[in-house]
């Protein structure tokens, strides 16, 4: 692998280092940053298109703002390859995303230059906010500094921090990175003029000073000028949502040049006395041509060829739960015209582009915005449609009171699709999927499924369409299935009863979700060493399947419930039920595997299973564990 | 007590008699419907003020549109006692917010003109959208009308909701009923001017009539008009943010003039073809000169006299666990100039007016807004702050993911004072805090307490002030405490210590928050039966007092937790310690006293305990019982 040439970047310890350069230097260290992170996620694969847009911006943030003090905070994180490249973690820049490597986001443990880290959408400004009271009450730090998105922004919290930092009225800068809006010749060209300004013209007067201008350029140039502005700001008159929230308001510049960048970041941090709004135009993948062309800008990439831009292949394996929750979700939108689902700005990573292709009118993309997507499935259940609710588990926490609230104590037939539980891999602990199954099996009238395999899938997606009583979930985890075979078409599966696979005496494991692969080797192991072992899927966390757990504490020398999820999930609704029902008086060898408490951080899923002692190794060795003790007491008595 | 006059009223046995009625007969149903609101309030206590603000909107609303088919939603749901009049359930208004009586908010359960219940903000343009969708995809429902406060539409919730109704573009009203603004009479003559108008013009053109209208006016009056559009609309140039958003705007209209109200809904009913936005400007408290003048409006009041005003005055008791909190946190500020707190629009409620009195700048009221409130905090602390975030364990539950993802993941002392913790009386099942310890203490690195009593809340709070190591929760009960002796300031306590409250053989009573009360009730009739029982207060559920637990298990033939929320809480954590530490293989008589699994109706807070089965006396009992099992069991051995 041959890195680039890069003598300028080279020069770049640290980002005090960018302090001494000229604007010319600094642009070739823009040119020179992009081709390192090219270099860099063509190894590793990673957010490659998001790094792409804002490498000039993130050169002259560090070059005009005095970080680590001032405190730069990017929005979710994932577009921060170059300021990891420039912030001292050059020399780690090929181990993104890999164990025991850089996060993919911005992280406070891993450098001073993260002041808050980041991977869920739309906090920057909040987090910002803070440090700007911070700073005023005399602790030590500068400025603060969100890189917020235009998707990122129009979420509900993104509303609700600008519209305090409007009426708190400190000095803080918000810098709107909108790839949405590609830049056309005219209003580069208003920019280029705008920003000259911006160098010797007081900041409360840059707005009339835009309009002024705007109505001196000639006609075409004029329209564009102003349909430019209005697709920013929405309205005719030029005013826009945030100047009515209290901010200033700067642009739109273009991100992808240095000078109008400096210029104008300059002139912010000499003259904002308040908050300020500045709206950066980018394009995704910048400067990388296979990125710039590609339908989703190599968002998220594996590795890749420099030259060509080909992406490698991963081996044909099973389908993905993602996939077959998808296809399973279409076939019941066929049966049933009362199937209707939506996602928070995930249509394709929660598998519902199948139902959206058949279904076009059927599937509702709220955007980044949680809250409204589950009280909006509620009304519409209330209204008597079928909605599934397709959130990934972590992201489903910003829905937590609605699930509460408006579904669970109004007894709404809400189905929640629950990807990406459990661990997730190259996305880390913030991604995480470790909650949902404790914080929903309290709820009142709630019934929280988790698929074994993908064909438990097919069929709890089946349950779900049928199931009108109230709210539903199930869980399943990111990647591959297990490969078995799918049946044509689901079947639903009777409320609260579980499934023994395999029969045996001594020991019982009871898996909730799709540990059970993880629970049959265990018992391969155990039955190696001529320990007897049932295998049993729950399948429900709620309600419980109390028969089975009966017969599996009453016929075994030990029970070891398995989940992919925290404490006070599946297993503790276990103990709690058996305490209850006075079936620990008499001894009962149990143990409740969960994740552990403390946050995996990133690595292969395998990886962080092993890591958080959750895998079959681990899951015969506590058995055995377990039966030993259990054994003493057996002989003793 | 004599109830008012209301021969109109009485005529209305429902809404579809309003229907008939001429526009006089409906001014007189909404004068009377305003004595019949009183006089039921004077006997309950409730939401006087916000219900006083509609009245002549909700006759309006039922009179134009064809409820219960229509689907009417009021947000927060407070201000539906003359909705509840009108709809069937006069003969039941004097039993608000009573054990077994009407609900103080609207509720699915209790009618069919409540299409979508609720109590916490800002849920009823999302839930509105979701029943225009069912209109469109052909369920049974009419028109959805969402009526919301402009408190509630500022809230990040709302916002996503009309972002989204904007898009989506369908037949959608909603109704924002600003009882902030004063309406001054220039303001309601262009009302008026403009109603007028609005009978005969298309809707489309409703705007560009007011802006001349606007314009056609006499200077001052003009004046006033342009600066109410402004407060309005919060731009100059007359847009609002709800036209951005996608939706036609009209208003600002008087709330209180029937003939307003009515020609407005009329013609929006008729004409509508998107998403309408009604600003209609009312008085909280209308009609009624004690609420009008008082500074709170009678936004909650007690039972008070009609003709005075006067409210009974609840006889002295100790004081509230919320006044403990607010002049503990204020000691704690006096002594530590970094500690600041956050508040969502309850500065009060939350007991932060005494810090606020003396330290206005370090309490940050950030509206209805806890995920922008958790985050903010979480920045103030990386920045070196103290803060103390105090939101009721209801609406902590809006705060959820910022929780997990911007404190607990990276670990920032931000301080949880989590009032309302545990059944709350007469706000009902929608407000009950009865989630959070099972939401916060799966979570790696958080320490949270509940307080036993008073006292023990005061070194809580300075528990909280003196720790930095990560996240640190508190949580103590709505209303009064013991009237234990207050020290003069708390001392911190110990992380993960518990203590023995009195010692005792036979039975342990682990007691986790402030049914340490009910635990001595317990003791007390157990000790009457000669039982003798250790009491202990647990007072972390994380971490657990391991020493305290394994003491209690091994010393005692029962041990019974006790604690003001739902299961996955400081039960099961006991319970998942016991079971990995192999405690259970040897038995162990364990009950876990929890809420159960259903939801709580409103009456005494005492009442509602016992309905839950979590008293003194089910203690006791579950005490005997666990001890009957666990005594045979020794007495065989």
């Amino acid at each position: 692998m041959t890195h680039p040439h890069t003598p300028t970047l080279d020069r770049v310890a640290g980002p005090s280092d960018l302090r001494g350069m000229n604007d010319a230097d600094l642009g070739r260290v823009a040119d020179e940053l992009r081709a390192e992170v090219i270099s860099a996620v063509s190894e590793t694969g990673g957010h490659l298109g998001s790094s792409l847009g804002v490498v000039e911006l993130t050169v002259a943030l560090h070059a005009v703002f005095n970080t680590p003090h001032d405190k730069l905070i990017f929005d979710v994180g994932h577009q921060c390859y170059p300021h990891k490249v420039l912030t001292g973690r050059r020399d780690r820049i090929r181990s993104l995303r890999q164990g025991g490597g850089l996060s993919g986001f911005t992280k406070r443990a891993e450098s001073d230059f993260d002041p808050f880290g980041a991977a869920h959408s739309s906090t920057s400004i909040s987090a910002a906010l803070g440090f700007t009271v911070g700073r005023d009450m005399g602790q030590s730090t500068g400025d603060a500094i969100a890189v917020i998105g235009d998707g990122a922004i129009s979420a509900g919290m993104a509303y609700e921090a600008m519209n305090n930092a409007g009426a708190e009225g400190r000095r803080l800068f918000v810098i709107l990175n909108d790839n949405e809006m590609s830049i056309a010749p005219p209003v580069g060209a208003m920019s280029k003029y705008m920003s000259g300004l911006y160098t010797e013209t007081p900041l409360g007067t840059l707005k009339d000073i835009a309009d002024g201008f705007e109505r001196a350029l000639p006609g075409p140039l004029r329209d564009h000028a102003r349909r430019a502005r209005q697709l920013v700001t929405g309205m005719p008159g030029g005013g826009t949502l945030f100047e009515e929230l209290g901010f200033s308001y700067i642009g739109p510049i273009d991100g992808h040049d240095m000078g109008q960048l400096l210029s104008v970041l300059r002139a912010a941090k000499a003259r904002a006395t308040g908050p300020v709004l500045i709206h950066c135009c980018t394009v995704k993948g910048k400067g990388y041509a296979p990125a710039e062309t590609s339908a989703d800008k190599y968002h998220g990439v594996g590795k890749f060829d420099v030259v060509s831009g080909a992406q490698a292949k991963s081996k044909p394996g099973a389908p993905s739960y993602t996939a077959v929750f998808g296809q399973a979700l279409e076939a019941e939108a066929a049966r049933d015209p009362r199937v209707v689902a939506v996602t928070a700005a995930m249509p394709s990573g929660t598998g519902l582009d199948a139902m959206t292709a058949r279904f076009p009118k059927r599937v509702f993309d709220v955007g980044i915005a949680e809250q409204h997507g589950v009280t909006f499935a509620a009304g519409m259940a209330a209204s008597g449609l079928k909605p599934f609710c397709a959130i990934y588990s972590t992201f489903l926490q910003r829905g937590y009171d609605q699930i509460v609230h408006d579904v669970a104590l109004q007894k709404l037939p809400v189905r929640f699709a629950i990807d990406r539980a459990g661990l997730v891999g190259a996305d880390g602990a913030t991604h995480a999927g470790s909650f949902d199954v404790a914080f929903l099996s309290n709820l009142p009238g709630f019934v929280v499924m988790a698929a074994g395999d993908e064909a438990e899938l097919m069929h709890m997606v089946a349950t779900a369409a049928e199931y009108d009583a109230g709210p539903i979930a199930f869980r399943y985890p990111r990647g591959e299935g297990t490969g078995i075979e799918l049946p044509e078409r689901g079947q639903p599966l009777e409320i609260g009863k579980g499934r023994v696979v395999a029969e045996g005496s001594t020991v019982a494991l009871l898996s909730f979700g799709a540990h059970l692969s993880e629970c049959r080797l265990a018992a391969q192991q155990l039955e190696a060493k001529g320990i007897s072992v049932t295998i049993a899927d729950a399948r429900f966390a709620k309600p419980l399947d109390t028969d089975l757990i009966a017969q599996l504490a009453d016929h075994h020398a030990a029970l070891i419930t398995v989940e992919q999820g925290a404490q006070g999930g599946f297993g503790a609704m276990v103990l709690h039920h058996l305490a209850a029902t006075g079936r620990l008086d008499r001894g009962l060898a149990i143990r409740t595997m969960t994740l552990p408490d403390r946050f995996i951080e990133q690595a292969s899923p395998a990886a962080m299973y092993a890591d958080a002692g959750l895998n079959a190794d681990t899951i015969a060795e506590v058995a055995q564990a377990a039966l030993g003790v259990s054994s003493l007491r057996l002989h003793s008595a």
